[in-house]
């Protein structure tokens, strides 16, 4: 189906476009009362995750209510580690939580590779119903965790603030460690691969702890991973975002992907001469900007597309939107880029 | 009293030093059996903070223990908010919980600008005591928090994963936040002198949260204090430790400030390239390589010591060392720095 708005896909492939795209990170989640509504007739987190029509119906929501130009797939990282054998469960306010984490070479074997048809089929079919209910409205984004984010959650149980049994692994066993990347690259390749048979038009990886790994060790633990996944996917553009690798932005840049995506604390005329000028950059406005004035919002939104210039951009905060943004609030970023007069 | 060991303090200098002197952040702590032993007969860490015979104790453990060239005082930063009027719990596990936080233009108003020999003598009087009973063995290191990292927790009420309220509160109420930031350099350079006057050999200034800030953000908002009180200290040298500021490593350079600390996110070549050698550098091994076996610590610690090279430069870890860390595995390291043939 012939896509009616195909900015993001365009400006993605470094084509011209009429005017920069933008969507927000978590833009389907808390930020919408609608979304609430919906979430408030499940159970949990979890339950609307392995929905297909309540998942599509969240992801469909900011298209319809703050007018971006892309909808991304409700789902969740984390549904990787799962099909491959450890469960997770979602604390409300305190995060995720795995029962069972990966603590020896034998854990590691009884790992499973996603099969992604019968282990993650309810993430497919979320995809096959939002593509059609779109329409070829807006392309429609499916992602995974860096297989470095995955390993961490994997080993340390949940979220860290230091993530020290992960690296603790890294130094301690690091060829078991390159076993365990390996299967989680491979699970994360299929089910990428799936997501695009199943209506992605374009692909995201996180890696939300990239920062947390000093320079050597991110490559040798994190970017050759992402690497690997970047290759094996041909059929749409790919964005890498590897929140906090400051140090890695010269490496990002040689990747075979299409799109860099920036946090708000990496200066963008800076990253545009580490990344050069064959990528296209996404982001980089600080969430928190979107706690300000109506006319703060527009004035620090034309400072960022000023500073990234009309082409090779693809609008976005720097991270997350944090769930109590006010939605009139998110609608004037949007606004602000759609109206911007270069 | 002339100092038996002066390594530190002639590096900080940049004068030429026969080895690369070494200490760690948190060497005084829970890595040592011999501090939990001090600390079970007191009924927590607050206690041991304000119990001035106590804290000069543990404050010498690492030095007859680990044999490190420098002892740092043990307190904490957030003596500064409580000695302005929030006071602050330190709940077990879970980091630092302040009751009152900072909400509005009256709240800051109330607070007082920090007398440090009425309000924190006790401090003053474990550097007195530690200086005596050191007596000249090795420099004593001061120090406190940097304005930006004690406006977070004064506002936020305790750690978080985005400090947003902290953010939000500079995008909603930058003239609030300017008096409140100047209340706190204000109270913190009083507080310095003082330490100074009580026996310290050199100050470190901790930004643990600068990485939460983008670039022009951290300048306006953190680097203009830090630089306040780097121009008010010049009996002794000052240290400035900005953690995950990777942005701002090249204004840091221009602070009137002796070291630099670096985080071990932070290349060593890219950061002497950044620098320049008018700083001496302070850092930067993962504290996780201390989780590794004795011969990788002596790898890697020999690795950073060559990349750092024999002058201006004072070993540390990248970040406090954690605390379930082998103390014999902190001993390799320092043994390592000690041994090590350039």
């Amino acid at each position: 189906m012939q896509l009616k708005n195909d900015l993001l896909l365009r400006a993605a492939r470094g084509e011209k476009v009429e005017r920069t795209p933008v969507w927000l990170m978590r833009q389907a989640g808390r930020i919408l009362p609608e979304y609430r509504a919906v979430r408030s007739n499940l159970s949990g987190f979890k339950e609307l995750v392995e929905t297909p029509e309540r998942a599509a119906e969240v992801t469909i929501q900011p298209v319809d209510i703050l007018g971006v130009d892309a909808a991304i797939i409700f789902s969740d990282i984390l549904v990787i580690p799962e099909a491959m054998g450890l469960t997770y469960q979602m604390q409300e306010g305190k995060g995720p939580y795995f029962p069972k984490t990966i603590k020896s070479i034998k854990d590691v074997e009884k790992l499973k590779i996603v099969e992604p048809e019968e282990d993650l089929h309810y993430v497919l079919e979320a995809l096959r119903i939002t593509k059609k209910e779109l329409s070829g409205r807006v392309p429609l984004i499916g992602f995974a965790g860096a297989p470095w984010t995955i390993f961490s959650y994997m080993i340390e149980g949940g979220g860290s603030k230091t993530f020290s049994k992960a690296r603790k692994m890294l130094y301690n066993e690091p060829e078991l460690s390159k076993i365990l990347l390996d299967k989680i690259t491979a699970s994360t390749i299929a089910y990428l691969k799936a997501q695009i048979r199943a209506g992605a038009d374009i692909i995201q990886v996180f890696d939300s702890w990239a920062g947390i790994l000093g320079p050597d060790q991110y490559k040798e633990f994190s970017l050759d991973y992402i690497s690997k996944i970047c290759d094996a996917i041909n059929d749409v553009p790919v964005t890498v975002f590897a929140k906090g690798a400051y140090n890695a932005r010269k490496e990002i840049s040689t990747l075979n992907c299409e799109v860099i995506g920036l946090d708000w604390n990496m200066g963008i005329a800076e990253s545009k001469d580490i990344i050069g000028d064959t990528k296209t950059l996404q982001g980089n406005l600080d969430p928190c900007a979107l706690y300000g004035s109506f006319s703060m919002i527009e004035k620090v939104t034309n400072e960022m597309l000023r500073e990234f210039g009309p082409h090779r951009h693809i609008a976005n905060l720097g991270h997350g939107v944090y769930p109590d943004t006010d939605p009139e609030k998110v609608k004037c970023f949007i606004e602000a880029v759609k109206n911007y007069q270069g």
